[in-house]
């Protein structure tokens, strides 16, 4: 069943790749048309699985992420299928050209990636997100949706599949719908016919995955994020950038999970840099050289560091604290501790700067700014298929490039190798670089 | 053990990743300069290598393989670490420059992946290759050499980390050598502190360590390329092209396995083609249909051909044949069949190569060109460290730029995100693309 699935998938992935922007974009816009027809009874699946939620005792903010009636969601998620749609071709770009001799020409072009595995949790607007995002990047995607939103999941996909199906040149296979739980660690094992696995979810679902499959699994599982303020930093610009670092949206992968000042800052500027966090009702993990800031905060807010502390994601209104000697020990520390994720330096010192963005080793490396910046919407990618925290393949927020790979097109006219020098023959090669812009295939 | 050397090799990168690039340049040339002083001493362990392979019965191929001394190998070496040390910088490209708001600049910079776990069988010269490839790239390599060049590079790399020591800002552990077969595999459990495995040797070695570990793994196991003859070739083009391909080197992993025949070539250009092959001593694996155009071949080149056939890396003089019907079951066999390498077809007809090149899910796609060409220097990427068949990250022949991975910075003035649409504020993005070649940061 699971070779099936993704076998089909792979050989729509065949057909697909072949398609013009035109027919892509067109069938994001009939995917729309249908979704929109059709939203009552999408609604209709979705009060169900949100009775079933309420029935099953599951958390009120869960059963919020499951309603898709609320304020303008369902609207918004119409309109970001739209907006895909209307993005600019990410397939066919030539990104080098090189005149290898004469007559024979190299191009590398950037082409999509296969076959998608997408394994979600509760939110059901993901599913027109990712269908968005896979046909406007030519890969055929496989979706797996939480058992919570099953209902709206299976009348959301039956109008993708027979809207493909019936008014696109995408092949209905293209998207694929699974649910049961056996069907996908199945999948996770046909690494022959699936490229990469994006799981959108807990820390525990995206180590379950990693744990098991061959596959490359693009995304995170922690945000251990790091803000650090130099001694050349300016107190009421520390102050705002912690706060909302940190209490913005605590449970964010970019939410900050750790806070190294210099020892050198002056004791009542550390006060209150301290102070603008407990006064947002952050809860400080300090180290003992602390203590002697800390006297006159709400000691119900201050508690000692432990070891593991440092490296430690709460996702709640708690921070680890600690004093570090320099901005060289400020980068020793993150790239010990941090999960590679974004991390920020508050100064006023550009050499201070400079060295943090070029010593630290994360997918972003922020001077003077939040950072909660760290998202795809936020660098203006339009929607994100996750943030990742591999240094292969795509960094950061990941949008409609991270989807793509490329490949090595050579046109020649009866060229061989033996002609040329180190196989055989004496040819040298030219290897003039072309200008991009120029290219006429 | 393991470990110590690959957080070693980690803390090295922390530093190299700050050094500029005349930094580390000036450490390839410190490099080449300590390798021809001890020219001698290298060739002399080389010696010692090569009477324990007589001793131990090794094959002359693999002596040949070891041989330091033979012709200019030693000098190619040598000019390779110069040649390398004057590619252009690979490091802190600027690839995307974006405002977000007023005072707040988006910048995609590119940075080296980390450490690179090097397992590389007999040839000696790799570990200068290597070293310079990753020294120039700012990642840290773990190189483990086969056993069989122990004495040599015992030799080399006392010699390079010396150097590195005495005459670089590079620290010595950014190049370290493993010996042991235990401490490659408790080196592939090092995925904290390694990014990238890149094995350099058999598909036994290859496919062993793919495996074992869960640090991602950058290189191919198998080469099965195709070549398709598509009713409008050239049939003189075809011979040379098909003829190349198979025996310029029929154990490289760029040459082809497989030739697909459009089945409306007519019978005599069959033949003839065929012809070139088996005058060429490559033995024909032929399905049945094709029986009819062999009848005046010699018979001991010509047998019929097994479902196995089709797929399989023979990695000598045999080749698999097989007509098809159309450009598009071609490019159906060829996907389903091949390893992701590089396939060529041979047309003078546009629309079939378009068709072709579109519809192949291959890192190389050709038009009337030998597979041949799948190859770093050949593309003009100077050295290679290997050919990726993976789609995710670097595809084909992999020089620096398949060693950069790249970093979002953000630069503020005290930037919050509570303050934006979407995290709670009401500011919008202003989301304007910069012109990367005119910024100074």
């Amino acid at each position: 069943m699971a070779e099936r699935i993704a076998r089909d998938a792979n050989e729509a992935f065949s057909e697909l790749k072949t398609l013009s922007n035109e027919q892509r974009s067109q069938a994001l816009v009939a995917i729309h048309d249908g979704l929109k027809t059709h939203k009552e009874a999408i609604l209709a699946a979705n009060k169900i699985d949100m009775e079933n939620a309420v029935e099953n005792n599951l958390s009120s903010a869960l059963v919020k992420r499951l309603d898709l009636s609320a304020g303008d969601k369902f609207d918004a998620m119409l309109q970001g299928i739209l907006d895909v749609a209307e993005l600019p071709d990410p397939v066919g770009k030539i990104t080098l050209a090189r005149k290898i001799d004469e007559g024979l020409n190299l191009y590398r072009i950037t082409a999509p990636l296969g076959v998608l595995l997408i394994i979600f949790e509760s939110r059901p607007e993901v599913i027109a997100n990712i269908t968005a995002l896979a046909i406007k990047s030519g890969n055929s995607a496989i979706l797996k949706g939480g058992k919570e939103s099953y209902q709206t999941f299976k009348a959301m996909s039956d109008i993708v599949n027979s809207t493909l199906q019936t008014e696109t040149q995408v092949p209905a296979a293209a998207i694929l719908l699974v649910q049961s739980r056996e069907d996908v660690s199945n999948l996770l094992s046909q690494d022959k016919y699936i490229d990469l696995v994006i799981p959108r979810g807990s820390n525990a679902l995206v180590r379950n995955i990693k744990d098991n499959t061959k596959i490359p699994v693009l995304g995170h599982a922690d945000g251990i994020c790091h803000a650090y303020v130099d001694v050349s930093a300016d107190v009421l610009k520390a102050n705002r950038i912690l706060v909302d670092s940190k209490t913005n949206y605590c449970a964010g992968c970019n939410a900050i999970e750790t806070l190294l000042i210099n020892k050198d800052v002056p004791g009542d500027s550390i006060t209150e840099i301290l102070k603008s966090l407990t006064d947002a009702k952050v809860k400080l993990h300090v180290t003992l050289d602390l203590r002697q800031y800390t006297t006159t905060l709400p000691q119900d807010l201050v508690v000692d560091a432990q070891d593991a502390d440092f490296g430690h994601e709460y996702l709640s209104f708690d921070i680890a604290v600690k004093l570090v000697d320099s901005v060289d020990a400020a980068i020793k520390h993150i790239n010990e501790h941090s999960s590679k994720h974004t991390e920020t330096i508050i100064t006023e010192d550009k050499e201070s700067a400079e060295r943090f963005l070029k010593g630290i080793d994360s997918a972003g490396v922020y001077w003077n700014c939040s950072t909660r910046f760290a998202d795809g919407f936020r660098y203006g990618f339009g929607t994100e298929v996750g943030i990742s925290t591999n240094k292969i393949h795509a960094r950061g927020p990941v949008g409609l490039e991270g989807l793509m790979s490329y490949q090595y097109q050579l046109r020649g006219n009866g060229h061989i190798a033996s002609e040329y020098l180190g196989a055989g023959g004496s040819k040298t090669f030219v290897h003039e670089d072309l200008d991009i812009n120029k290219v006429d295939l």
